[in-house]
């Protein structure tokens, strides 16, 4: 367990030529999170930070959200035949006073005869089950976060400079926050993209920084409906991806007040919602 | 509904220049799939085939094998407040004999305290599920699936022709069926992986094709243990990703029997499992 990298065996084929050589993969194992003991998802993941992995899960679920509401993280039962832990099964305790919602595989969305199952449906969702805004209010009289679209297209470079297993599996997704200064706080990598990025808001509200007003999260792939609901859960302002988002996701920024990048590419990029946040007037003037 | 695409307003921001036009991105609504009537899951998925989807998603599940499993699908219930159907409910009945499992959250794993939760207890629960072999025993004495690496370098750019949506979106995975001649025999998009898949392999679950025994099913992004599974669940021999595959779905590969190419790129590639079906010799011989 716990290894981010594992070795296999390959054969190689180059124009006709066929070797056969060790080759160095992605760790990929699931992992079950269980919440006060009851099982409730199953993840498959990249070993590492598992701890901060469920509890990023459980800040998008809407159970916790900030240091306090959790007690505490165990590794549990999952034993082999032989006795020996697999570190595959997390259980989260939340605090007492933790209400703990009904989740069930529905989650995101409501399903009653009511109202359907539409886009809108799970805009909804997002909206009833924040405990962080995304707007401009927190600090205390502080500005709004403003960003200068050259600092933004630094960033990617600065996500693939930091990823430490790409260059050798070619198999992970990398996510990272930045500060509004372009600052590289942390970046994690997983076999999964929604990993990557629990990982990152679960490590946040473990130390206590949810949340989190004043970041951007970067993302090396698409922005997907489920990608930006995790930005907005973790009161995340921006959401930078290097591909393309989809309806949904712009449509949950739009309402949601969340900033959405896409096609973060050399100096190009797009802006899908919250452009106030983006310092377009200086961007035109060198236009 | 039913939209594979949707247009947004966007601003460009193009090298410091500024401009505001409409863009076309990949749309993106939640799809409840119903199990005789009984929610089962949800999945974010791009309109479109949502029947095949549903279909292809119970073949993963080991509940659907064949066409005379299915008895019909229906879209259902999802009315939103003013009537109208949302369609993206949809109800899978399976045939009278049909033995459904008990499909929960712990899909894909045994949880029990005997066994823990590990790689291998993925690996198990596809054997015992798995109602198709992939193996080369099919088809009455037909000789084993065996592709050129000539061929297989190929299928990618085949793959790119036949997409219809990537190209206006970029927010689209594509997966696509070949037969052991390189014929195209279906390809679909979706903006999430698995879903393509899924649509693929219940397409040909509606139409009698299953097991899918003589296919190439190619993907454009990374293998994970889930693509594989799913090419295992419908009787694939051979899967080839653009990307990198993970442990796990090298390993899965290597005890069922599937070929698994990774980075099939130019005339480059990599064969991590099930090479008697990759004609090396050629390949050599030419090198």
């Amino acid at each position: 367990m716990g290894r981010v990298t594992e070795r296999r065996k390959v054969i190689r084929i180059r124009d006709g030529a066929v070797s056969t050589r060790p080759d160095t993969l992605v760790a990929e194992e699931p992992m079950e999170i269980r919440l006060n003991g009851k099982p409730l998802a199953i993840t498959m993941r990249t070993p590492g930070d598992d701890f901060a992995l469920a509890a990023g899960f459980l800040v998008s679920e809407g159970v916790l959200a900030e240091q306090s509401d959790l007690q505490n993280i165990v590794y549990c039962a999952g034993a082999t035949a032989d006795g020996s832990n697999t570190y595959n099964v997390v259980d989260v305790r939340t605090a007492p006073d933790v209400v703990v919602p009904d989740i069930t595989l529905e989650r995101n969305v409501y399903t009653t005869s009511s109202c359907g199952l539409c886009g809108k449906a799970s805009l909804d969702a997002v909206r009833t089950t924040a405990r962080w805004a995304v707007d401009d209010t927190h600090g205390g009289g502080t500005p709004p976060v403003l960003l200068d679209p050259e600092l933004l297209a630094g960033l990617p470079d600065r996500l693939r400079a930091a990823q430490r297993v790409f260059d050798r599996t070619g198999g992970l997704h990398a996510a990272a926050l930045f500060s509004e200064d372009g600052e590289l706080l942390d970046v994690r990598e997983d076999v999964g993209r929604h990993n990557a990025v629990d990982k990152l808001v679960g490590r946040a509200l473990q130390s206590g920084a949810l949340p989190l007003s004043r970041a951007v999260l970067l993302v090396s792939g698409r922005a997907s409906f489920e990608l930006a609901q995790k930005a907005v859960m973790a009161g995340i302002p921006v959401l930078a991806a290097v591909s393309a988002p989809s309806s949904l996701a712009v449509d949950l920024a739009a309402e949601t007040g969340l900033t959405l990048v896409g096609f973060l590419r050399g100096a190009s990029m797009n802006v899908y919602a919250g452009e106030h946040r983006i310092a377009l007037r200086a961007a035109a003037a060198k236009g």
